[in-house]
């Protein structure tokens, strides 16, 4: 049995929850996780149907993209999780959609406003959409830049990856990370959400204004942190 | 065995309807009720799963907030809850969702007119917002002062706690309550089917104007009060 | 055993499929169906949950809604589907719902438009907004005249009640009918869908004009009348 | 046993795909797929409900419409089909539904632009919406002009049926095909929720651009043709 069993069994649940929670329809999502310790990265197979995929199709490959355990090829989006995880140490999974708000959010080309605080709970400050990808972006290790146009975007503005876990690519659509897989689903499904009441409450009032940042620190900070106080102790 | 049982297991089924109603998905939301006699009120757990809540899960506390039974932390929202038991004795129920419509019409900051007569089958008159919280009043007894900021709205505009079992939080959602834990859940999935309507009648005709007077009169006092003659007579 | 029993299980069935295809919450609506020969309608009962509700709940009156067989109340719209039993002798069936978005039709205020062919290939021209009831008219006698406003309206404008089987009730909601309780059923879900289709027409193109005349008399004619040519010749 | 027999298993299983991709309500859609050897088309039978359709009940039709095994009448829309067929032999099956945003954007009469990765995965440039019928063309071999009105419109505008496999026809709905029946249930998925998006697009931002050309060659080109990278090599 490969050493890697336990990773490749969560990465398969991960995986198998972006469709349950309605995110990914055909194969259009793939969910990620790393092992630090042994320098490895477990990633969903490029165009295999959800429901036939088993562990043993979970690939495993080392952080240049080298696949080291498995016999399909790895998503295609394999260069844009291992460019997060090389630039973000905090992160521990890696999750990508085309789920329907988020990515007509990343078509529109604006970033979402935090309207409130069920966006405030998870995501600090609005969700960014990234700079459109250049001609010789796309052309030349497109994946490998599709990962990096988040990473410039996060440094340029000075925004903590751990505190707003989500990116939209103009044009393409989000990807979300996290502690783990796990984590990094959970927040593709909060951003679904928070997407979608953002579409709604402009569509209530078009001149909808941001929370107040007092209401969007209380908010972040009573789930984040060492102040946080909400949940259970073994949950924090 | 405790002396709360059949509470508890009502409000554990309070809080399961919510998410079997689509109106919470992760851990959003938290339902509660009044044993007045008692002086007790349960309510769910803070960040539990729903799929894993038992009945002896959910806390009973008295009306200060100190938990009298149960091993695990209470909702978050206690202090909002709370506030509402104490200053409107006809509530024996409590419900708080982010449910997307409702939620969008509090980020969008509008009250939502009565439309029509599924409005006003429930709510009698608009659904109003409540003004944002202070600085102050978030960063100190957030939810206490959730909780208090409905009750302001209501006593400053005269409005009855049992003609209109809801309200929006500015940038946060809804609040719905009921004679107990059951009817704050049903007045939870009007709510949110009427926010919908709300937001679709602007859609077809962005100058709708609300009802007639007389017609939300009619619908109201058609299930409710002396004269009702909705349903059968066991309900009412 | 009743002599409606077969006529009670269909209504029953009529009910319970109005819950199945999404158009019904809690216990908003409601389907009839009528035995012209012996002179009775057969009707859900007032504000029963769908889940119990039996065949020995549903309600036979006679056409002036005086309860023959039955122990439960009727529904309270009892009258306004009597109303149209006596105006249009072709109807055997007619269905009442707050499905939402011809609900938001209704709120809104506009005729529903014939944009394309899923609408012409049932409604034959616009689906009509009756104009809203007088105060007079709503504090006496308002079931009997919401019934009655469709008869009107039909009638002032010349329109043929079996090729437009629908109308929406000015703030308040849609009826459907046909010939019997199972097509008015039918119906109601086509008038959902094509209201539906009709918002997200105006929100591709808010200026879209509805479908040549030829053309929706082409849909409407393959499936209807003489010459129609649509399913197997059994169903005709 | 039918030679066809396997065929006709197919296509009932394209046709009950349609349905649980819930992009067909009531009896609205129907899928068919071709054997040129044979010179034959099996295609669903018109208004059977789906439930209860079996692979005995599917059609077999030459290319002119003559039915050579089945009891029931062919769809309604074969003549479309049969046009598609003839005009572009890459084709291996056809589909026809009135889902709900292709549909609505069928009946608003515009393109859908090409906003991101999504629509360009799938669909090379725009999806394009026919003119309009005239009314002899309705008047007079209707359903065959429905398929020949598509084959004019890929024609003239020089657009290749493969890498566009879509097609609103003005005021009706959408068509799409593929190399076999599963392949065009695939396309018809794909399109609806590219439709919806769309919308949205517009909803977030109505002033927003199609996506860069190079993004759209890198995507479509990522997915197909020699140097397709995405799947395993057994899907190419």
């Amino acid at each position: 049995m490969s050493k890697y069993q336990a990773l490749k069994e969560k990465v398969l649940r991960a995986n198998k929850d972006l469709v349950s929670a309605g995110l990914v329809i055909l194969t259009w999502g793939n969910a990620s996780e790393i092992d630090r310790e042994n320098g490895v990265v477990a990633i969903k197979p490029s165009g295999v149907a959800y429901d036939k995929m088993q562990a043993s199709d979970i690939v495993i490959t080392d952080l240049d993209g080298v696949v080291i355990e498995g016999t399909l090829n790895p998503s295609s989006d394999l260069m844009s999780h291992l460019a997060l995880y090389k630039a973000f140490p905090e992160i521990g999974g890696v999750v990508h959609t085309h789920s329907t708000y988020a990515t007509a959010a990343a078509q529109a080309g604006n970033d979402i406003p935090c309207y409130g605080t069920t966006h405030a709970d998870t995501f600090y400050g609005a969700i960014p959409v990234t700079r459109a990808l250049s001609q010789n972006e796309v052309e030349r290790d497109y994946e490998l830049n599709s990962g990096l146009v988040i990473v410039e975007h996060f440094n340029k503005n000075n925004i903590d990856v751990m505190s707003c876990p989500a990116a939209l690519i103009k044009n393409h659509g989000p990807f979300t990370w996290g502690k783990d897989s796990l984590k990094a689903v959970e927040n593709s499904i909060v951003l679904e959400e928070v997407a979608k009441m953002a579409a709604l409450t402009l569509r209530f009032n078009k001149d909808a204004q941001e929370a107040p940042k007092y209401l969007q620190d209380k908010h972040y900070y009573r789930k984040h942190g060492a102040n946080a106080y909400y949940g259970q102790k073994e949950n924090k």
